[in-house]
């Protein structure tokens, strides 16, 4: 008889495991807390989810290995950014490519994503004999393991009911805050931290243009860089935007009526007002609730063979580098991927616990970090120069020079450890580099001063 | 109306709290997980708690705070241990003072104390208006915080009902694992960290000697340094010790059978052996749990005026430096007394979370690095020549100068962060006072040398 694992937490992350389980024969339940996000209204739902999602390499790769087709279909309303589009407080807008070849990450709706997902597990079960059983409204109350099975105590929301089911296993993907990982760490010595950044966001929305055209240009992820605070925007398909504040929570909780916000974004956005609208910029900082940015760490990822986390409930990251989803797809692959390969379920989630740390822990890292080259650094001469020679190199020794960004967004072959690995090789050499043009031009500069003498 | 509390565990912290708290006129519930010890078996109570414990200044404070004559009676029945006893392979026994002036810890049985702090509470009950309610075999399932009231969903272990019940707030002193901590996080950003370290521990016994004899000196607490494990006895009042055995997890468990054990206890502590019984060390180490050692930090302990978090559930310690125990008692003292002193129960809870948070960093720091004092450096005759030097200058100027350890252990008015902070200072000075000696010695012995030339 095929093995029975329950996926608590029907996410991005969640849906697409349960999908790849389903694949191999698994028979598969699915839990989530909320509602099935297909009934219930758009609108409402769109507004408390956090940050448009950008898709790129790793993301991709995840989708594609789990089902080809798939991930064509579920992939086809996206939107590629060639770059960062960097607006100056002074109205310019300078865009700032993110490959050297041309590479692109992508624009997409987080809602939609998710239903295309959901809807995918539906038409799985069409043809399906093992069908994943999708069950929404359904809190997972209690977990028990022992040598043979998960027992999972699961209330039904509406019934108020509560019944206990057997597993062979459980897969928790059910986000920063996730309940298998709490009622893991009863039976496992699992260092854990997390940590809030003092950064909260809000989302603001950009309407399209006149006929659904782009008020800005879609093909670019848009910042707005002002140090401790800044705006991004990304292009959804019907020709709006959706904008996210980000801010110091102190700034942020100030900007607490009109007559402080209107002249902080006059002052600040000038711009980015008259494609928001002043009202709808008040509105939202008055009355909607302030996310928060939390990162989580784990030192191990599985109990046995009976428990395993992936995505945000083992590695939930600050959004900066835009690999939150990307890096929770990866997962699925990498684990997807043992279990294929290993003799027992056992040595596949040791092995996946043991390899895959360093990665994760090098992502938070690296999405930490990227606040600062988001906010500040883009529009630094030095950072400039350095970023202009990375270039260079990377285009005219490309098997050997790869960009840190091109590295952890384009290439899903490297792991975002040997990212950091081969990124500090490479910046041992950039300073080298410059530190030789700026003698030569020093040394230049003297010898023509000399003869001007 | 007075106001009503929940005191979510009744261990030590939670116990002394519930008696301070219902001395000020709370109405005071406490509810715990566990059956009443005072109606348990003791022995096999005892054998699941875990290391016996010294309680020293800041402890005995913390009990003399909330009622003098109640310190008296819980505190009838120590042994002062004025020193450590280090046992050396060879057998021998070499006493270390722990103060300069005759200062000493003293060994307490754990569920003793726990017993009489229970038996405190049925005493104030007999003449208290406001008696405390004690609610044991009971589990908080659910806490939910609103601007009004804290309401505990508690589920009755026996009846298996739950029932839920309003409080103005709750203290949370459930442990290391606590739930009450778990329940606050989905209310605050609060930054959390769990780390174990590579240590468990097993209890071992020494039993009395003849006619309740002890069979070492009861007044000095007794290690066996060994390096990257080591055996440590408390005495008892009835002429027995509790011993424990500190050991990375692999190595401890590696001794698992006779053959493996025995020639390592013989090997290592051939004097422990004959004390403990090598029969009785085989079958600790067979059927015996091992216990795990793990730091728990927050970055704050209180939800507004709802709900504090004291004890283990919010620093959790490693037991290296003996104060656990001590600590709590001391945030108990510090809670009520800003309770006492601060017009509002916010401004008491906020004044907790901002000014204890560096306290109790720096006991976890110490509590952490005093395993390789205890294990390694009390053989090490660097650290003994600087430890000399060190009481001499605590003698020499006591005012000015106090070893750390009389810091910690001795003067509950210098804050665990201003110990720190003073023994770095007097660290700096030690060193330099040894550089000159060790110059001079070597100016000395040339002198010497070129002399006898």
């Amino acid at each position: 008889m095929s093995e029975s694992v329950a996926v608590v937490g029907a996410g991005l992350v969640g849906a697409l495991m349960a999908l790849g389980l389903g694949r191999r024969g698994y028979n598969v339940t699915v839990f989530d807390f909320r509602p099935d996000p297909r009934a219930t209204d758009n609108t409402s739902n769109k507004n408390l989810r956090s940050i448009n999602l950008a898709v790129s390499d790793r993301g991709i790769r995840g989708l594609e290995f789990v089902d080809p087709e798939m991930a064509k279909r579920v992939l086809e309303d996206l939107i590629p950014m060639h770059g960062r589009m960097i607006h100056t407080l002074d109205g310019k807008q300078i865009s700032q490519p993110y490959g050297l070849f041309g590479e692109h990450i992508n624009s997409i709706d987080r809602a939609k994503l998710n239903e295309s997902l959901l809807n995918e597990i539906e038409r799985f079960n069409e043809t399906a004999a093992n069908k994943i059983k999708l069950n929404f409204n359904t809190k997972v109350t209690n977990v028990t393991f022992n040598s043979r099975c998960a027992q999972i105590e699961v209330l039904d929301r509406h019934s108020n009911e509560k019944k206990s089911f057997d597993y062979d296993f459980v897969v928790g993907a059910d986000g920063s805050y996730s309940n298998i990982r709490y009622q893991m760490q009863k039976y496992i010595r699992m260092n854990y931290s997390q940590e809030y950044i003092d950064k909260c966001y809000l989302e603001l929305y950009i309407p399209p243009g006149p006929n659904g055209t782009f008020s800005i240009d879609p093909n670019h992820l848009h910042i707005w860089p002002r140090k401790d605070f800044m705006l991004i925007a990304l292009a959804n398909t019907d020709g709006s935007f959706t904008s996210t504040f980000f801010g110091p929570w102190k700034l942020t909780e100030s900007l607490n009526k009109a007559e402080i916000i209107e002249p902080f974004f006059k002052e600040n956005f000038p711009d980015a007002v008259k494609l928001i609208g002043m009202d709808n910029i008040v509105r939202v900082f008055t009355e909607n609730p302030k996310g928060a940015l939390m990162q989580v760490t784990c030192s191990q990822y599985n109990y046995s063979d009976k428990c395993i986390l992936i995505g945000d409930a083992s590695h939930s990251m600050v959004p900066f580098y835009g690999q939150g989803m990307n890096c929770g797809f990866e997962d699925v692959r990498i684990l997807l991927q043992l279990l294929d390969e290993c003799e027992t379920r056992e040595k596949a989630f040791d092995t996946y616990s043991q390899t895959r740390h360093e990665d994760l822990k090098a992502i938070l890292k690296l999405a930490l970090e990227n606040y600062k080259e988001m906010s500040t650094k883009v529009v630094s001469s030095a950072y400039l120069f350095r970023k202009t020679l990375d270039g260079i190199l990377g285009k005219l020794i490309p098997s050997k020079w790869i960009p840190l960004y091109t590295m952890v967004s384009f290439r899903g072959d490297i792991p975002y450890a040997e990212c950091i690995r081969r990124e500090k090789r490479q910046q041992t050499i950039l300073k080298a580099i410059e530190f030789t043009v700026v003698s030569l031009a020093a040394v230049a500069g003297y010898w023509k001063y000399s003869h001007r003498k």
